[in-house]
């Protein structure tokens, strides 16, 4: 009964067609949607099987031009779609049945809007006549997600109307220009009412309906988007640029720093060319972009990677501050910046949005501003030479790598010190919350590897991170490593099933202290119980069974070497590798204490002597 | 330096104590919290680890009077609190720290809302000064669950202040009331925001605070909560009531129909005086409470439970319909119900909270009443006698188990029938939601066990399942069973972790088709591709790794007999094992679909004979 196999649209030049032929109206609005979608650059989608999104199921299927990624569990899906978009920069649209299934969507959902990932929700549900009545798997969908998303709006219920088409062509290529373009791109919600039969069962479409609202029913005959959105960029009036221009040239001593891109920051270029104008060193996050990459081997550039260790015995402050991106992962450059503003420093955080990304208050100055085009355009106004304390911490930065990578132990942050020298070049790195980031901020070292490094630092939750990293590989041509902590495994091993759906080429390197080792840093960790129960919470998984459940390879080992030679494996094998690399979660805290405090005595005894020396 | 003990709090009594000896502001405010909420009835919570959440982690775990479950997935954490309350009627609340970790428990938000269950959401927070800040972890939590909640509030920043204390004190036993009392019990969000320190560090309370402010400190000194509610329930007026007497005993032809009890069903012994009363029979719903138990075997009582495979053949229709409890799960039930309405049946729907359960729109009236009460008013005033048509049913209720229960044969639903015959007396049956619950409805023959079958039908997701049943087993004295297909125990499969750390003894039986099943029940069936691979998803997953995961046991079969002998030994054994029964999902589809045709052949046979014998 079932296997009848329809003829395939054969290009996607010929979809505006399948559109107009539509047999019924919820499919003509399933396919009318993913023709702006395409039209709009949309060239794939994550769909969860359900019922009442029949009609953008089946369409996202047909249509040629777009790529299909199936997911069982939609929170997951969701993720991969923020993954997919944190790596291209576009929407990869989520479909989703009617019913909870739309409420998986919501962590990613968050961390889009937080971290400013272009996401498109396509959320099926029952026409108007079914809300609120009883019917089965029907919930009120409407402003689902609340202030998190760009933008809301429920589509016409389906009909062969052409000023209906064309306010779904309208709305559907202004959600992508919403969802990813302008300052501010995040997530948008569709609601997407569809009405029986779901399926292209046929009906009885109006006679001559197509032909009588050919701009609806086709489109832009050039295939274009309905709507065209140009959007200019945020740019400081000259005057205005001058006063900054004179602010960074009248600095004693300054300092870039670039926390995630999540509020974005320049280009590699032009952040090359900002601090070889200005003389100041760029204190790059490792999720900015800028940590990795060839400008740190640039003459006259400073990338420091080491301030997460060093800066707190530092005690020497800068008087300009110029900040890109978002709060910086590192508390002790975020406590750094606060003292030297309450010691008078002048701090600008710039942000093409008009967010606020510094928790401290100590910030004098917000710069809404575009920060690439910013960057260049300091870059070619500011001539500053490198004054004492940049030459100095300069030092300290090289100096610092010098001494740490000479001493031999295996403390957890040593994973992702490994993970940073030896993915391959270029690659794209995902790094989980909670300790893995934290870890690579003190323990990976800047080189000039061509490195995209991600995570989800927008509401730095431990979920999704398995979905987001391999929705980040699926948009990848080079490998990609994926590094978590064991809850974080554990909170989205139903993102693994994506491994055999997507193919990704994946080294999952996953660290496992047996619980929330974070917690460690925290001062509840005197006060146990319920310290060890209800906060680091050993679960005590042997997650060997992920790895046979998912049709993974597994290895598992507590030396460094080992884990060396099975990382350059992995990265070198086809195939998805899980490397689980086992800690005490306490002796690897206290390790990283005891490193922590030896480097501070180290920078004490030097930054008082070098302070001597330019005394 | 981890591992001081402190001592703990020896008794429930103590506890107004250990609020008013709270060492700073948060921890004051997480052990009134946990005060009121124990003084309100609740003895349990589920925790998930966090750092920003540690006021209340900490005043839950120390309070002896309170249960703990602690999860590392908060998705399933919420689902698990779910199960609690829908077996225990009172909530569980759910603790979090703030970001994505709040998102994640949305999904049983809704199906909470939906269902009318009791739940609380305590979701911590950045105090005000650090919201919208970009305070790490900081995300709008506002309303984060929009209309899904019956209310919303955030509660004050903490402090030593009387007033607070006793706004705090208000606002929580009244949120236990909203949650669980009155017509329409659902969640309830209380927002808290904590500042630093969150651990019971010492900072400076005010000289004499808890002096100065005894009932803030120490609430009502014999220990009652702080607010009692007391709440009338809603009754028919006498001429109302009056009214519905005379249209139900005026009936040619009645049926009682109960849906899940998501909205309230009457009690067992209320039922059964109304079916004594009236002469219907009553069409019982798997998860209405009233298919299984005592009242079923009482004289005189009708309870109908194989109507989902007889009712599409039957040609005469009641013209009053009593209905109580959601929309019924059984979709030829529910277009029976239509055609009597458009045949001119009366048909009355009695939802005390005045929700509309009736998608078809046939039905005449809505009651607004308490259900039980108005059950047993209409008992004693009501005095008719079944007459032909409610006879007819009966014996075909009868006929019809008979003649199934001969076919030698195994289909999906003959698990579902098994389990329901099997299941020990008492016992608690969680059923997923997709075939499980459809295949319960068909196949589960009524009988006198003390059977509580639940299922998540508020929205009927198939998300959470092994987590609500896990809750709801964890709320009994009796074995749990939890029935699920594949989809959804991979879905929820981190909701097994909550095995070893709840204790529950269970019996998970899982349907395997290797996707979704349901989908064969539906015309885009005939449209593939895309109906395999976007539909059905075959996942090809061999599910034996995840009993290997989480420590339980494993057993596989495709045999009828040998699947009867797995559950008795796992019901009758302790511990949890997974019972994975194995079937082709197309041939299970084409098996239901000719036994139904049998069975409505065999129904329009009888039928035309039976009404030839009343001509």
């Amino acid at each position: 009964m079932s296997g009848e196999r329809r003829p395939p649209v054969a290009d996607s030049a010929d979809w505006p067609d399948a559109v107009a032929d539509s047999p019924n109206e919820s499919t003509l609005w399933g396919r009318v949607v993913v023709d702006e979608l395409y039209r709009a650059g949309v060239d794939a989608a994550c769909l969860a099987p359900g019922s009442r999104s029949t009609p953008l199921t089946m369409a996202f299927a047909d249509h040629p031009g777009v790529r299909v990624f199936s997911h069982l569990d939609e929170r997951s899906a969701a993720f991969f779609a923020l993954g997919r978009a944190k790596r291209t920069g576009r929407p990869t649209p989520v479909v989703t049945t009617s019913g909870t299934a739309t409420a998986n969507l919501h962590p990613a959902v968050i961390e889009a809007n937080q971290a400013r990932v272009p996401m498109l929700l396509l959320t099926a549900d029952r026409p108007r006549e079914l809300q609120h009545s009883g019917a089965n798997q029907t919930v009120d969908q409407e402003k689902l997600y609340g202030d998190a998303v760009r933008h809301y709006r429920s589509l016409p219920d389906p009909a062969f109307d052409g000023r209906k088409l064309r306010a779904v062509r309208t709305a559907v290529s202004r959600a992508v220009h919403t969802a990813s373009d302008g300052a501010n791109p995040g997530p948008v919600h569709l609601n997407c009412p569809f009405r029986k039969p779901l399926e292209p069962t046929p009906t009885d479409p109006p006679e001559g309906w197509a032909e009588a609202s050919p701009l609806g029913a086709r489109g832009r005959p050039d295939g274009t988007p309905f709507v065209a959105v140009t959007e200019g960029r945020t740019e400081l009036a000259s005057a205005d640029r001058a006063r900054l221009v004179e602010a960074v040239e009248g600095a004693d001593a300054g300092v870039l720093v670039c926390g995630p891109a999540d509020a974005p920051t320049p280009s590699r270029d032009a952040m090359r060319g900002l601090a070889l104008s200005t003389g100041f060193p760029v204190l790059a996050d490792p999720l900015s972009g800028l940590r990795w990459g060839q400008h740190v081997d640039a003459d006259g550039v400073t990338v420091c990677g080491g301030y997460d260790a060093y800066l707190g015995a530092l005690e020497t402050y800068p008087d300009v501050v110029l900040r890109f991106g978002a709060s910086p992962t590192s508390k002790p450059l975020r406590r750094y910046l606060a003292e030297a503003g309450r010691r008078g420093a002048r701090q600008f955080v710039v942000d093409p949005a008009g967010g606020w990304r510094e928790a401290a208050f100590t910030a004098t100055d917000l710069v809404v501003a575009a920060p690439t085009p910013l960057a260049a355009a300091l870059s070619g106004r500011v001539e500053r030479e490198a004054g004492g304390f940049e030459v100095r911490l300069a030092d300290l930065e090289t100096a610092y790598w010098d001494r740490v990578a000479d001493e031999s132990r295996f403390l957890e942050g040593d994973v992702l010190g490994d993970v940073a020298a030896l993915a391959p070049d270029p690659s794209t790195v995902f790094v989980s919350n909670s300790m893995p980031v934290r870890d690579l901020d003190r323990f990976g070292r800047p080189h000039d590897a061509d490195l995209t490094v991600l995570g989800n630092r927008g509401a730095s939750g431990i979920d999704g991170i398995a979905s987001t990293g391999l929705g980040a590989g699926s948009a990848s041509e080079g490998p990609l490593v994926l590094v978590t902590g064991d809850l974080a495994y554990y909170h989205d091993s139903n993102g693994l099933l994506a491994v055999a759906r997507s193919g990704v080429d994946a080294t999952v390197v996953l660290v496992n202290n047996d619980g929330g080792g974070i917690f460690h840093l925290l001062p509840v960790e005197s006060f146990d119980p319920p310290f060890t129960e209800q906060f680091t919470t050993p679960h005590g998984l042997d997650f060997e069974p992920t790895a046979d459940l998912y049709g993974l390879e597994f290895a598992r080992t507590d030396d460094r070497e080992t884990f060396r030679d099975l990382f350059a494996e992995s990265v070198a094998t086809d195939g998805t590798q899980v490397i689980e690399v086992v800690f005490d979660g306490e002796a690897s805290h206290r390790g990283r204490e005891t490193l922590q405090q030896s480097v501070h005595e180290w920078v004490r005894s030097r930054d008082g002597r070098d302070a001597g020396h330019n005394d």
